[in-house]
């Protein structure tokens, strides 16, 4: 697909602003209906946009169903999440001469759809976080249009998937320019700089996206810029996890950082041990890894920055290299290993990403150190305690409480669901707010509040009339009332 | 008051930390009750409080008692909140092999708070929007802990103010170091780039406000920046309005814009109405304004921002002044006038914020022409609809919508309650954010959530608990379950 030129992209964004301003008056029904049949088409044309994505990326067929399989059903899930009406907050107060600070007006709060919203695809979920991945999904769901910046690792199946939807939302009457693809990077700096562009979700490296977090808040009218951009996913092991079951954990290790070639942003890149014998650690590895057959990394400016962070790591003084991987183009896996003594004195060796199949194992002398560990820590989406049942690290959990967006018991980070719970996001780098890019709390992202003061019942937004036409959650003079769904206590 | 040291800044940033790190673990109640004391300590120290005020900003005591006896209703209001453990958004999804992406774990999600706030008062609002306003009692809900930069307007009710909450919290038992004062422009800056404050409230000038927004998105950990700024509060009056009550109108639009000296972010400082003869306007204005009896405003720096601004505005060729004012320390308020044309020929005329007691009457041709005329708007905090029953203007209202964080319909934008669907903020330069600086909601502001994933149920956060401990609105599997106030439909 050939770079889009300015005016092009001016052409999608107004036509998407028109599409905005005509779409965010259909009510939840029919906009969950749009979402549905995007799925729909999705599911329909799974077979051929597969085979494409198997062309353009490494990653295998069966993770790419899988993958596909989560992006249908997160529309089908964000549909039912909007028909609900939950996303909206309604909240009403009505006048009351008698409330604490002086006589209260009529006054009704609604949520309402930020505008267009440009998204950038990312390299490492053709799916799941491209053209109709999470950003877009929610987008959509929230009542936006959106404008999709094709990631050019695999331009065939953006244009492919761009294709299915854009037919899908015309089969359903869903207004022309609702959802547009662009493609080259001028076009997607046009597309932060756009003044009817009113928000941006982005997934991708932490320079890039601070890069384009910068420009998103230079401009006349800032913008909230949705960013998820790196992650270390720190797993701490207790002493009696290890002892216990040191060989299982060592094997869920390898098998998740190792997943996909670890070009998941959830890929745990450390992993704290207590002090162990080196050769046998290296032997378990070893094994572990046995009959592993790597695939090619996702681009070639992938497999450099790989390159680059995995020798950057490795090569200083005080860390070795347990299982030397290499940097072919189809990697083999490369695990380093350091001491707690070695971090504690340079703890900027904790903060380097290697994006891709590595990862550093840090022997700690003594599980007391984990909390000053953890403190060394930056924002991660993730970290993860391998605990026995009755051990109660409290110190550790609030700890990693505080520097991470999901915190795992005994699990691994890689695979996220999408959920009515899931948080995907953490402190900076992790994301660049305090949001979520998975789960039905991610359409919160592209809505604002509004409120209404006195106004008539017929120009109010249906979900803040007092007869509640669409049956919506309301928050009535400080108390919910559940419409939708009754709920007895 | 003196300026605060770099190394008491520091002292005061840490010590803030440390009582955040003991401070969120306290119980919904137990914070609750520290608001309480706060209130408590206000109220009983009301009169001293108010004979400060009073001397250092010429508001007059009804005015500084009505604003006091809001910020404590503000602090009660909060504590109910907090208790009912609404603002923690509890979300539990339990374990589902049968999820529609592939088996879902055990993943429950609860709003943390933030950690240190760094809050800069406001000149306008030495109560309500300084030492102890919006700001700071939402970011104690939430259970971060506050430095607050004193605004040099008011510096001895700063203290005074501080010190009556210091001594609140310290008779409950809160933790010391949760709440503290700092001063001077350098004192500020430092507290926006310190490493261990996670958020900054501002309200003030958009200048000031986008400078520090952008220095608080340069830090290597950018920081969220909640700053309201400036908004113009347009007001529109359809020709039915006006001509059934153009009288009361025009009483009603004097009133609210010479309020407080028009030192408010919510004074209308733009009145739509149909062409009409200015003789008349003018004598109508006057009559309005016989009597009034100008004050002091608050600074000579605002005296001065003020001149500027109205001499800018008043000073254009397509700009007449329909009531002469002064720029005296007690100015006389100032009406100028305009028309649809020159502001469709020059929209900067809509966007300069006059703070102070002036307005700008814009007379239109045809009513058809507001939509336009709203179009050229820039964000507002507030806009006004006056209109007759039975009147529908869709179009406008839409557009007012998209442009304003609250919309009036028969009022007038100065008063703002605080309250559950209050809406404080919209779009830039109104707030820098898509958040609300009044109402219960600004509690959210200061909190980001984290999931828990597979953990044993010891180790959660008692929101989170299957047998909800402490009684807080739940989300099970996508229902909720509102505990702490049966529901029933």
């Amino acid at each position: 697909m050939k770079d889009t030129s300015p005016e092009a992209l001016d052409a999608a964004v107004r036509a998407a602003h028109e599409a905005f301003r005509t779409g965010r008056l259909a009510d939840l029904s029919t906009r969950a209906s749009w979402l549905e049949a995007i799925a729909e088409g999705l599911a329909h044309d799974a077979r051929a946009l597969v085979a494409t994505a198997d062309r353009e990326t490494s990653l295998g067929r069966p993770r790419l169903e899988s993958e596909l399989r989560r992006s249908v059903f997160q529309l089908q899930l964000f549909a039912d999440e909007i028909r609900r009406g939950e996303h909206l907050d309604a909240t009403i107060d009505h006048a009351d001469p008698a409330w604490g600070m002086g006589p209260r007006p009529d006054l009704r709060r609604v949520n309402q759809p930020l505008g267009v919203v440009g998204v950038f695809g990312a390299s490492n979920f053709p799916f799941a976080f491209s053209v109709m991945g999470g950003d877009s999904a929610s987008a959509l769901a929230a009542g936006c249009s959106v404008v999709h910046k094709a990631h050019e690792a695999h331009p065939d199946l953006a244009e492919q998937t761009a294709q299915t939807v854009t037919a899908a939302l015309e089969s359903v009457g869903a207004p022309a320019g609702l959802f547009s693809l662009v493609a080259g990077r001028s076009a997607g700096e046009r597309l932060v700089d756009h003044p009817l562009v009113k928000a941006i979700g982005f997934t991708g490296s932490t320079a890039g996206g601070r890069a384009l977090l910068e420009r998103a808040q230079s401009r006349s009218e800032p913008i909230p810029f949705y960013g998820e951009l790196g992650s270390i996913n720190a797993v701490f092991v207790t002493a009696a996890a290890w002892q216990q079951r040191w060989e299982t954990i060592l094997k869920e290790y390898v098998g998740s950082f190792t997943l996909g070639m670890g070009q998941f942003c959830t890929k745990p890149g450390l992993l704290f041990i207590p002090a162990t014998g080196g050769e046998e650690l290296r032997r378990l590895l070893l094994g572990s890894l046995d009959g592993f057959a790597p695939t090619r990394l996702l681009s070639s400016g992938l497999l450099e920055g790989y390159r680059r962070a995995v020798t950057d790591v490795g090569g200083r003084s005080e860390v070795d290299v347990l299982v030397e991987g290499t940097f072919a183009p189809e990697p083999a896996p490369t695990v380093l290993h350091t001491t707690s003594a070695s971090v504690l004195a340079d703890p900027e060796l904790l903060r380097r990403e290697m994006f891709g199949p590595a990862s550093l194992v840090v022997e700690y002398d003594d599980e007391s150190q984990l909390s000053a560990l953890a403190r060394l820590l930056e924002g991660q989406l993730t970290t993860t305690l391998q605990a026995e049942a009755g051990e109660a690290p409290a110190e550790l959990v609030d700890i990693l409480t505080g520097i991470s967006g999901r915190v795992l018991w005994n699990g691994w980070p890689t695979g996220v669901t999408v959920s009515y719970a899931q948080h995907h996001g953490g402190p900076y780098p992790a994301t660049t707010s305090n949001t979520t890019s998975v789960g039905t709390a991610a359409i919160r992202r592209f809505l604002r509040p509004v409120s209404y003061q006195s106004f008539p019942t017929d120009l109010l937004p249906e979900p803040l009339r007092d007869d509640n036409p669409w049956g919506v959650p309301q928050r009535i003079d400080g108390s919910w009332h559940n419409s939708a769904q009754a709920v007895h206590v």
